[in-house]
């Protein structure tokens, strides 16, 4: 038996990243992942500029008098002559700081003498109201690294260096079929000894949203020659083939043999909790993960195991999760040689500011009810007992999409 | 100045619920949201059945003997018969379990033995490694509320309940245009005194992650009468019409007398930072969100408020975002009578099993750079110091989406 950590960072070391790549328009790249690191050929901002609606000064000027004559007005996209001393010129958000000027005084501390204007503001210094060339990003600046995933500010910083494409990884395709002869497909009418498929339907969900595209080649008998022909044309289309089922040590499964006969399997009992069986092998040169079929489990290996293996693939750098370590609101008194991964939420006690975790009551894993309920996993290490109050990592569904 | 939470629950309340729904498969449904609650009409498990490989028995024979004649061979999606008695039967992960029998002893506490199989298991219990009917999900239970956003886990129960369609309602359609002279696109040639476009491709990422639709009219001439007509535009294609920046009070801007002249605008100064202003009206019926031309103002007027808007108009029920209360590695020595939303990210300290929050260094509302180093918003409550160590509230981007 393999421990999860020894598990999951073997299974990323075989993770081999894909060489596709595609030229995309910004506005297109939402979740793709950099094949290119993203270089700054400009200053944000491209030039000094006011952060307030108000006047430019040159504060000098405000030793002598506080009103005075307005020389120039300044729209932003404009390009201001140089700041005639003893003057103001009106500017607005954005626009450009004229030469001679060192400070905007926002319009809220000044008043209208005639055609003039009088300055009230208190105190000043030199360059308030004042953006710096380049305080965002100088030319040169790598703003994003090779491997990362581009989420939507990610596009806005990417659109104000004024970058229109990016290139980025062609999304991994994932094939999958399903086998089984004791799974209905939803709107069967019910049957007496079977149970309806979910996992395809997780995985409708959760692979697409993690970028990849999901083939899915549908329903194949439950024989050794349709699976072994299902698992060559899932081999062909897909850059990896996923199922789920199938890989216990029980006699009616087809997958293990056909794999077998295909390529090489390794079967991996994970000290985990839900989570095993686990396999993973090769078929004629596309990768092979074989979920267990139990969709709690399949659920959590899909999230703890097969994502961190995909983003790796599809060139993410950084797959690992940040844990949140917060107080247990629970007892978790039987210890485990395996590590568990309890289906949990978070409850804010708003009077104490605190955020706990909470577990779902019925921790068996063919409770498919308790996914949905949770927020994330909470995390029983080997051989530990928890008691309310002790601090505990809980890894956010969220923060795996 | 309104606060924020006055600002936040007005918006909040004005949301009309879109009326328009549609009947998607399931398959496809990830991210929207129930427009019906889903009611299960099965019972899951559907029968008694087993967890794990083995040998289903009736307890009270293991008070007799220990080694058994196996009389049947019950694989998952069989109608067993009755177990009779004196005997085991061969049973399969899912499998059904035989009337009379009333446990399961999993095949590692087992042996061969001849053709018959030795029990060798030390504990047994009445109702062992089985899962009984209705233990998931029983008959008339509303397993998702309407207005509930589904995830992938949710289309896996939804489908293990047999339904293959859900009532959803059809996604926002946000409309938007780009006005403003001194904005230039990603892939112009830089010019002097303008700056890139940002908030489009912000929009393009964080509008569609919603689940919602943009309709980008791309750049409007930036007068009064070109404005008015892409408004009515935008009215027109639009459930909802959104633009970012023109609605200070600067004179340059023809937002707001292109909404005053097709309906009514608010214009508010929140107590927030950053952020303000922030302009909600109506044009011709349809709602109209303004947000600030600032792309850091934007993305969190957009993730704090407008967001909010949105998917109480898409019919979700649940709005709100978990904080996660967590002790702050910095000072904020300065209070301010605005609630500052801090750039910040988690940061863990693995030897103190503690999870941290920490803040971009320039908290200047110009630097976008700053919501792109971030994973989400530190809260610095009105009025308040923050001394490291103090717990502050964290909302997370990722739990935004």
């Amino acid at each position: 038996m393999k421990t999860f950590d020894e598990a999951l960072s073997y299974l990323v070391s075989q993770a081999k990243k894909t060489q596709k790549t595609q030229i995309l328009p910004i506005q297109e790249a939402l979740g793709k992942v950099l094949a290119s690191p993203v270089v700054s050929d400009v200053n944000v901002p491209p030039h000094d500029n006011s952060q307030m609606d108000g006047y430019a000064i040159n504060l000098l000027d405000l030793t002598h008098e506080d009103t005075f004559h307005v020389s120039q007005r300044i729209p932003a996209g404009s390009e201001p002559a140089s700041l005639e001393l003893g003057t103001v010129a009106r500017i607005f958000t954005g626009a450009p700081i004229p030469a001679e000027a060192n400070a905007v005084i926002m319009q809220e501390e000044t008043e209208q003498v005639g055609d003039k204007v009088k300055i009230t503001a208190k105190a000043t210094r030199p360059g308030q109201n004042i953006r710096h060339i380049g305080e965002d990003i100088e030319v040169g600046r790598v703003v994003f690294e090779k491997g990362h995933r581009l989420r939507a500010e990610d596009l806005g910083l990417i659109a104000s260096i004024g970058i229109r494409e990016v290139s980025v990884y062609q999304p991994l395709k994932i094939a999958t079929f399903t086998t089984g002869d004791e799974l209905l497909e939803p709107g069967d009418r019910p049957e007496k000894g079977k149970i309806y498929n979910a996992n395809r339907y997780v995985l409708a969900g959760a692979v697409p949203q993690l970028g990849f595209e999901l083939i899915d080649l549908g329903r194949v008998k439950d024989t050794l020659e349709d699976t072994i022909e299902a698992m060559k044309q899932a081999a062909k289309v897909g850059d990896v083939v996923m199922t789920t089922g199938g890989v216990s040590v029980g006699e009616e499964d087809h997958i293990k043999p056909a794999i077998e006969s295909l390529g090489k399997l390794d079967m991996w009992k994970v000290k985990m909790k839900p989570g095993k069986p686990l396999a993973f092998g090769d078929i004629e040169g596309t990768p092979f993960i074989g979920l267990p079929g139990n969709p709690v489990s399949a659920f959590a290996t899909f999230n703890l195991f097969a994502r961190s293996y995909l983003l790796r693939m599809q060139g993410v750098k950084e797959i690992c999760i940040t844990p949140l370590w917060l107080e247990a609101d629970f007892d978790w008194p039987k210890a485990n040689f395996r590590r568990e991964f309890a289906r949990a939420k978070l409850k804010v006690d708003e009077t104490q500011n605190k955020t706990v975790v909470e577990l779902f009551p019925n921790q068996g894993s063919g409770v498919l009810t308790s996914a949905v309920w949770a927020e994330g996993f909470a995390v029983i290490p080997e051989d530990t007992t928890i008691t309310k109050g002790d601090k505990v990592a809980f890894y956010a569904f969220n923060d795996m999409i």
